[in-house]
């Protein structure tokens, strides 16, 4: 549905033409919706963190894959997108930010691991060159080894973490990261408290290496503990790792004010 | 994903249990997101409009659709709510206000215009029981008589709106109707200046018809002629008519926006 262009990327040349009147008009997109709101946030605040034309890629596992059509690759197209966080976040980011001209993928694919972007990371990463890269991946390197179907620890989730961060400032020297914490919500259909403690090595790692690489954090799991004094776990998500509509919607607002 | 019961609707033992803890941690829940945000919606502004335990119910045609899957009769439910304005507002709504537990249905259908609403009101709307009902129709009125394949006139749209009111009250004297104003948006694949006169019509029937029954009135034309200035009509909308993930942001603002 959106403006196409050979090679479906947007042109350069409507970048630049647009430009100037797109900085000039943001300032002008508060007018038709004046209120002050505590409780959400400024399209102003984030608005910074993007530069003109930015490619944003939303990266990782069933969370962010969210049913998108893996068949459909475009940007800024609703099936290609999902119905998870990604789609809210990106639906946010065009709506808010028009004179941006923002291009934004998503190719997280459901039940990867950290080793397994790494096996698509050329195609599904490097070659579309984004300017900006979300990262969430984490949960699967942990259930899959607690349910016998994967051998790895928290170790080499940190080791394969860090390896991939590397591999992408090689090739994507400019990129700014956005890394995402894993989360867990117990009293659900498939998470119980058994989990913390184990699952907290592998969210330390990925602040860890967050801040190692410069990266911005998103404090999900912060978010979802906080959310629990207003309505029960599955009402974020049901199985206690698969957001609903209310959950994705939390994570999307989390990630944006990540990036005042 | 969401949690379910029996005959599809949540239940009201969960509300009444929830209600007093929703109502306190509303006030809590933008501590965690405490900007102050100039060009967006407060949840305590549009949190006033609905009550605890409400059902709010999206009709219309294929905007309002947005690919849902309508074989997905669930409230609440990402793939049952499509991709398009209705899907973002129940979104936001779930995500911002935990404590109502809302229940939240698509019934919009692709094509549909006035008269074909009113076939099918009795199952996709009165057995519902909506406590909002919002409903966005008319493009189609019009589109479907200029292109030969429909003889209803502007009058036609006006009469059969006024008639699937004016039964709406009889069957749910209580419900709160959201009228949203039909739009287009010239300069486009599907739509040029010479729709702008005679589609003037239907909309000036809406809010004429909106103003009679007590309806809250949402603008999205005026939305949408507002954001010109920030991007091109077919940011907004390829076609003039459906609009793209951009579009659907800026209706789903404007939605909210209204309820205030």
């Amino acid at each position: 549905m959106q403006e196409q262009h050979e090679n479906n990327r947007p042109s350069r040349r409507y970048f630049l033409k647009t430009a100037g009147a797109g900085a000039a008009a943001i300032a002008g997109f508060s007018a038709f919706s004046p209120s002050c709101n505590p409780a959400s946030i400024s399209s102003a605040e984030y608005e910074k963190f993007f530069g003109q034309g930015d490619t944003i890629l939303f990266q990782g596992d069933s969370i962010t894959d969210a049913h998108r059509d893996r068949k459909n690759g475009q940007f800024n197209h609703p099936a290609a997108l999902g119905d998870g966080y990604a789609m809210l976040t990106a639906s946010e980011l065009l709506g808010k930010l028009p004179g941006k001209a923002l291009t934004i993928y998503n190719r997280g694919i459901s039940g990867n691991k950290v080793y397994q972007l790494d096996e698509r990371w050329q195609q599904d990463c490097i070659d579309l060159e984004p300017d900006v890269l979300s990262i969430l991946i984490g949960v699967n390197d942990y259930w899959h080894m607690r349910q016998g179907r994967y051998d790895g620890t928290a170790g080499t989730y940190a080791k394969d973490f860090r390896s991939l961060l590397k591999r992408t400032r090689a090739a994507l020297p400019d990129v700014r990261l956005v890394i995402c914490q894993p989360f867990i919500l117990t009293e659900t259909s498939a998470v119980d408290a058994s989990w913390v403690e184990p699952f907290r090595a592998y969210q330390e790692s990925a602040a860890t290496i967050a801040a190692e690489f410069g990266a911005t954090w998103v404090p999900f799991q912060e978010a979802f503990d906080n959310a629990l004094s207003l309505a029960p776990a599955t009402y974020w998500a049901a199985d206690g790792v698969h957001p609903s509509m209310a959950g994705a919607q939390l994570m999307a607002n989390t990630w944006l004010n990540a990036l005042k």
